[in-house]
């Protein structure tokens, strides 16, 4: 079946009995090539059946398939004729893990981050409505995405909605973990406690306004109180918003999903077609360690092992540390944001259950909530990727650092990323939380500083981030273990005219560069910033006695970033010096290896070198302006 | 009865018959009180029982009650013993508008943004559990807030607590204005179908579980489908979320809110209050207009009509060139966040209501929805607070700036706001908005500016963000009005040796700068930046020629705001021109008069003279350190 979808809409063509059999050879299509390339394999193995139903029921690209997150969109990539394309999924030049209207006209928003696709549904409908044009509009969410106060706001503005728009809620009762709270229970009491929507009986009829019906019947129940009233009748939480809710719908029958999105299809205003799903389906691997393979590299098929271990990441360090520093203070307790593996903070939920808390995707309440727990007289440590930190942007600001609160930001995924492209670089961090009164910022050259970094957090009095990267920690530099001191910058090794001042995984990046010149004869200075802020002015002074330059190394934005930081200070303070700042130009980086994007950005070691190089040969003017590698 | 109050729990001394007196004096104390200094009437009016009913059940300061946005504290700030403040409440060295934890032990967390309440009273609630103390925790929430995503995050990991935990839901129908959304209706729908629970009849029977009863009935309703549901059991909302709904209570009933929180306060799990309350009881002229005394200066008690009249504000320029320009172009759409009055939208809602869309108290839907207006083919127009556009960073990054859409900004407040001090401070856009790729920042020098701007930011294909201050647009400089360039500052006046580059309200700083050298003889540079991003560059270029100084001025943080970028240009450039930067330093800044917290922060008239003074005279070096306003 599959070598009969070329293009858009081709799905249409096939006779609807065929349709499992398509989709059962999409899963192995992509069971076999995510095996190669790595990628969100779990949640595209649950909506294979989903996505051909919808593409049955809706015209592409007039009408608007809003995907949630998007890591779930490759079955629509393979619809929309690009499955040819995934020899290169997500490596530079290749095809992006998420949508992107750059690739496909079928494409209606480019995502990454979670909770958004009801906003930006919304805002089409709207949109439709006021130019009067007539295409369909849908939006299709995870229960995990649900979790995100986002979907909540856009859901509470559905109510008024008079024409037709279509929410597919797909429950799989995970985000990356397990779903936390209420929500998730209520969901699950619908799930076991009714039998799947009966589509024979007709969905219409089952729309049918019965106005006075029952009427005594609530009356009665309303007298009864609380827990009567927990009983669960399906969808009323939708229904009580003012959305007409559809369902549950068995998210593995095409049939079944085709004819109730048919129903939903017509009616006019907000429905929400509650879709039952299984993530992983029909890869036991999979479903066996549901987190693990969210996001994986290439694995072997038969077992789902990796192909390729790597050594211990930065959020192993995490792991250790907590677990060990956690047993000697009792004010140390962990939050995270549906993340407990990615962020390693899963063997310290199994130490001290009871002080680690997941509370969903949901990174503003996670950092308010961690106010609370500070206020309270605890030491909280919430661990988060960066490009999701930026969704707590104002309650880091205005719960945190207003209140000069002691709380640990332990900031992974930071700088470079890879293959998650644009969406998901940690590439702000340093300039958004620079900007924080308050706040201290600091990173880590290697594994062993990281954990240094998080003893020195936990015992400070007010709020501290500590950022670091994807993927191993550097193991290099073990040799330097300055003790570790507010504000104070750590000197790797003293040579004098050019001092290169690195931030986190750029000090690997400087030393080579350090030892190149070292070969030559040549001695420069090698400082590991550790603070971003405050800075370690002190040492800026005392360089500039026998320095003429200083290079700045970060994986971060030029604005507001490391780099400006220092050339403010050494403007301010007159000192005699010339400032190189080597940090990310003005543009969302996109997908590819991180090799090849510091390569693309003019931070890795050929780069840096060449720089130096001018700036010690005297060469001066500024370097020439690096094309980013925006074209995902 | 108030005179006896002069501190925590004293209000526990009275006999109850008294306290709707003791409520009454209250009322008159805070409508005469804040004819004289202003601050937020409507709120604190609708909540005098209900806070003097909490001051009744919970022991202060060891109970914590934490006040949602908080500006409805005034209140307890009486019952705690701060009456006599009032005369300098909002102003420099007097009480802050909101809770803060320096003013008083019984003030449990600072605040000033909404929806927070519950995630830092989840908080304090988890960590009493683990650190095994006993006090009692209750969260106080609006009906307006509870539309912020965050609380329904919070709310969502309810579920799971076993231990006693209060919400109060303040619902009195408004945030600033009316309420929208599905929410809102729903609680409607308490409102008009229910009568107030009967507290004769003892809410712990009511409480009792039974498990049997009633089964039969749920499965019948069950198979009735949608409408059916539509009829409302109260609160089943909150007990499919797993909370124990208790209510509707009336606001403005001591005694039965007293009865009702000792039952609240014994329940073990989370329980929800639902409390109808009044905004602006007791007060024609804030019942009548409720936008209006939301927030209010000094008005005269007999007529609530304001003291005095200040000229046209930013928000009124933006009202009318949004009307006009709204009528010639259809695509344009306007966005706010519950502030429709606030932010200069109303006249624009009446022209044309269905292009007008408040969204409620949720700007990171507000943004994420105008990602998906202009992906529809519309041009819409967020208007809303620089402070709680915070809320909005990721979507604006991520939604917005990553697909490089067309949508304005219209940054009001930004800048010294005065009296709501801390957390209402736009004292960080220049910052977060600059780091975001593709954005464009501009800030108009005066009104007829900020209308031009708003003119190009709607023809213009990627995102633009205008910022603009609190209060009355600045008139002078009308005569200059060189046509809007992207990128292009406008020189307003020429001299030489050093250039003043001012950025919106502080160009009339700036001006009377100028002026003043002009009157000594002495010809100095005066640039209206216009950008902050992109830079004018060939401007900077070009001036460095003839010209030793820049001085830049900005109502903003240093780090990352204009100063730094333009620094950042001229040492990239090698431009032979020492840079001055005048910004805010990195620290909160308190209530008190804009006037005063310039004058504070060395931005104001004296300040910036003598810098200038200093930089011609040659006196090198760095300026004082300024003490920062932060005593709040």
């Amino acid at each position: 079946m599959l070598e009969k979808i070329k293009k858009p809409n081709d799905v249409k063509k096939l006779p609807e009995k065929d349709l499992p059999l398509l989709a059962d050879e999409i899963r192995q299509f992509l069971i076999r090539s995510l095996s190669k390339t790595g990628g969100h394999l779990g949640s595209n193995l649950g909506v294979i059946e989903l996505t051909i139903a919808l593409h049955r029921v809706y015209n592409l690209p007039e009408d608007k398939i809003v995907w949630d997150v998007g890591h779930q969109a490759y079955t629509h990539k393979i619809l929309t004729g690009r499955k040819e394309e995934f020899d290169h999924l997500r490596m530079e030049g290749g095809i992006s893990g998420f949508p992107r209207r750059s690739e496909s006209s079928c494409d209606s928003f480019d995502t990454g981050h979670s909770s958004t696709s009801i906003s930006c549904g919304l805002g089409y409908v709207k949109a439709r409505d006021l130019m009067k044009q007539n295409y369909s509009v849908v939006s299709v969410i995870g229960d995990g995405a649900f979790t995100g106060g986002i979907a909540f706001e856009a859901l509470n503005n559905l109510a008024e909605l008079k024409k037709n728009y279509v929410v597919v809620l797909n429950d799989n009762e995970m985000s990356i973990n397990k779903n936390v709270g209420g929500f998730s229970k209520y969901l699950g009491k619908i799930r076991t406690s009714t039998c799947y929507t009966d589509i024979k009986m007709g969905v219409t009829s089952a729309l049918q306004k019965l106005p006075r019906v029952g009427e005594n019947m609530v009356d009665t129940l309303r007298k009864t109180k609380s827990s009567i009233k927990q009983l669960v009748i399906p969808g009323m939480f939708f229904e009580n918003m003012g959305i007409t809710y559809l369902g549950p719908v068995d998210g593995h029958n095409i049939s079944q999903m085709i004819r109730v999105l048919e129903e939903a299809k017509r009616f006019q205003g907000p429905v929400l077609v509650h879709v039952i799903t299984q993530k992983g389906r029909g890869y036991g691997p999979a479903l066996k360690e549901p987190a693990k393979f969210h996001g994986t590299g290439p694995y072997i098929v038969k077992t789902g092992q990796p192909k390729k271990k790597s050594g211990p990441s930065y959020a192993c360090m995490l792991s250790d540390v907590l677990c060990e520093e956690g047993k000697k203070n009792k004010k140390i307790v962990a939050v995270t944001a549906a993340m407990r593996e990615g962020t390693g903070l899963a063997k310290f939920a199994q130490q001290a259950p009871e002080r680690f808390f997941d509370v969903g995707i949901a990174e503003g309440h996670a950092v308010t909530f961690a106010a609370g727990l500070a206020l309270g007289g605890l030491h909280p440590v919430f661990a988060v990727y960066s490009s999701f930190l930026q969704r707590g942007f104002d309650q880091l600001m205005h719960d945190i650092c207003m209140q000069n609160l002691p709380a640990v930001f332990m900031v992974d995924r930071a700088g470079l990323v890879g293959a998650d492209g644009k969406s998901h670089q940690g590439c702000f961090d340093l300039s958004y939380l620079s900007v924080m009164p308050n706040m201290t910022v600091m990173a880590p050259k290697n594994g062993w500083e990281l954990q240094e970094m998080f003893r020195f957090a936990t015992a400070a009095k007010g709020p501290v981030a500590i950022r670091y990267p994807r993927g191993a920690a550097y193991t290099g530099l073990e040799e330097h273990r300055a003790p570790l001191v507010r504000g104070k910058a750590e000197v790797i090794s003293r040579g004098k005219s050019l001092a290169l001042l690195a931030v986190g995984a750029m000090v690997e990046v400087a030393e080579q560069v350090r030892e190149h010149f070292h070969e030559k004869g040549v001695e420069i200075t090698l400082v590991n910033a550790r603070f971003v802020k405050p800075l370690d002015g002190e040492l800026l002074r005392e360089l500039s006695a026998d320095h003429r330059y200083f290079v700045t190394l970060e994986e971060n934005a030029r604005i507001g970033g490391f780099g400006e930081q220092v050339a403010d200070f050494v403007r301010e303070e007159k000192l005699p010096v010339e400032v190189a700042v080597c940090a990310i130009g003005d543009a969302f980086v996109g997908h590819g290896s991180p090799d090849w994007q510091r390569k693309m950005l003019g931070l890795d070691f050929e780069a840096v070198t060449q720089r130096v190089e001018q700036l010690l040969g005297e060469d001066s003017g500024r370097t020439e302006a690096v094309e980013l590698p925006t074209g995902e």
